[in-house]
């Protein structure tokens, strides 16, 4: 595996794979990686030739009070746990490298970039689409990788690439649990051994609103005010949101009848979860 | 010269001239060229294999209340002028081809944006840059070639370009005028042949800047205070505005010290004009 925290460096060693004809994935991460990263590799590794694995903990998607000084960093023991996964390129920019100069370009998913999330943290999904788009200018993949558990992000980057006619497909993998459904995320590192306990009811939650669906059940808000006792009922986390809204545009839903997402975020003490399904509707016969 | 709307088939023919090493440059223009854009499509030949021209009315571009309607267009008068220019490729996408749905991505170059055109047509210089940007990932070219009317313009794009990492080098091209001095343009076409004997007073008034800057004056305010003065005894136009700033990053200033930009936007009738000068300062020995 190449490393290089060098742009130029990374231009030169891509130009050299797409001369030979190798189609290129990328697979962009803030680091401190765990199995769902592993996946997005191993997904990457199964269609493309040449694996791009990029580590930046990135400013701009960080809001004044967010976690960005305390977010997880550990390279050596990212590059351990990769060793054998087939990344063939670890790109892992410093700040400087990323932005030498204060970067005052920025790029902006609109309407979808204000629900979920993003109501909650304002700003973030604009620094997630410039970064990516900038990675996507430095890299130049044919193919990129994005985790299902950050679904409005890999939504925001599928438009962005859509409505910017950039080059790429944009690739979804699915969400990786846990043994008892957690959905893992870097953050999970900062749960006390409760919330990590109580954190389970978030993918239980989730299970239950689908179990609701199948029987029946169509009225979104009837689902999210089931989901929102459960979790009440089940841990000390403090809600940010629950909702359910149309899988292809989060649009508001009233009555489910295509498929819709059902996303969550909850805050155990200061560590901000969040969790999804996407649920089909089963027309009734 | 080849001529295509269609997206996919530019991205081929594109490919098959980068696979056989190609250089490929990029002249965007809104169409109903004139000799800047030859200028430009001169420039580009000089330096580059193969000559991409795209000709694209972007609506985006124009406020609610401005001339997006009445932008004059021509295809066949176009295709006609550049016949014997060199151009390889036309590219002339419908809204259709370009904006198949509702757009909601927006690239912004905040700051370089907030003053001189952009201070009164807000959104403009979000939907040039927008364009460019979806134009930059659609043809991939290596150069692309700016007219330096549109100085403001070819900043953000320089600045877009920068902090996006686009690998794809921006080239100004400088001014071309008519003999009397008009700066070139599209929207030349609109004025009454009085208001066409009256716009000359535009380049004027900065060719006498240029002259009052190497007699010693370094006030930026006294500047365009001469400016505005000559204009408005000359003719009828309204100015929008006269301004001195830094040439690099359009910065205010008092002192001229350092290389400076003087633009103006000047309305003859419904018609806007605008024009510029770069002026160096040689330093007193």
């Amino acid at each position: 595996m190449k490393r290089t925290s060098l742009i130029p460096e990374l231009r030169q060693i891509i130009a050299q794979e797409k001369q030979r004809g190798r189609v290129i994935a990328l697979v962009p991460t803030m680091g401190y990686l765990h199995r769902g990263h592993l996946a997005l590799i191993e997904q990457a590794k199964q269609t493309c030739a040449y694996v791009v694995l990029s580590i930046f903990v990135n400013p701009l998607q960080f809001g004044p009070k967010e976690d960005l000084s305390r977010y997880p960093r550990d390279l050596e023991r990212d590059v351990n746990l990769i060793k054998h996964a087939g990344v063939d390129v670890l790109f892992h920019p410093t700040e400087q490298d990323m932005y030498p100069h204060p970067i005052v370009t920025y790029v902006e998913v609109s309407q979808l970039d204000a629900v979920l999330c993003g109501a909650t943290r304002p700003g973030h999904f604009r620094g997630v689409a410039t970064v990516v788009c900038k990675l996507f200018h430095i890299v130049q993949p044919d193919l990129a990788f994005f985790g299902q558990k950050d679904y409005q992000q890999y939504l925001i980057i599928q438009r962005m690439v859509s409505d910017l006619s950039l080059p790429i497909e944009v690739c979804p993998v699915p969400i990786v649990r846990e043994e008892d459904g957690l959905a893992l995320s870097s953050r999970n590192v900062f749960l006390t051994s409760e919330q990590r306990q109580e954190a389970k009811v978030l993918s239980q939650s989730l299970i239950e609103a689908e179990e609701c669906l199948l029987a029946g059940e169509r009225s979104a808000r009837e689902l999210e005010k089931q989901l929102r006792e459960k979790i009440s009922r089940n841990c000390h986390g403090v809600i940010d949101y629950v909702e359910v809204r149309d899988a292809g545009d989060l649009s508001e839903v009233t009555i489910i009848e295509r498929p819709v997402l059902i996303a969550l975020a909850v805050k155990f003490g200061s560590t901000r979860l969040i969790d999804n399904k996407v649920l089909e509707v089963i027309p009734h016969v």
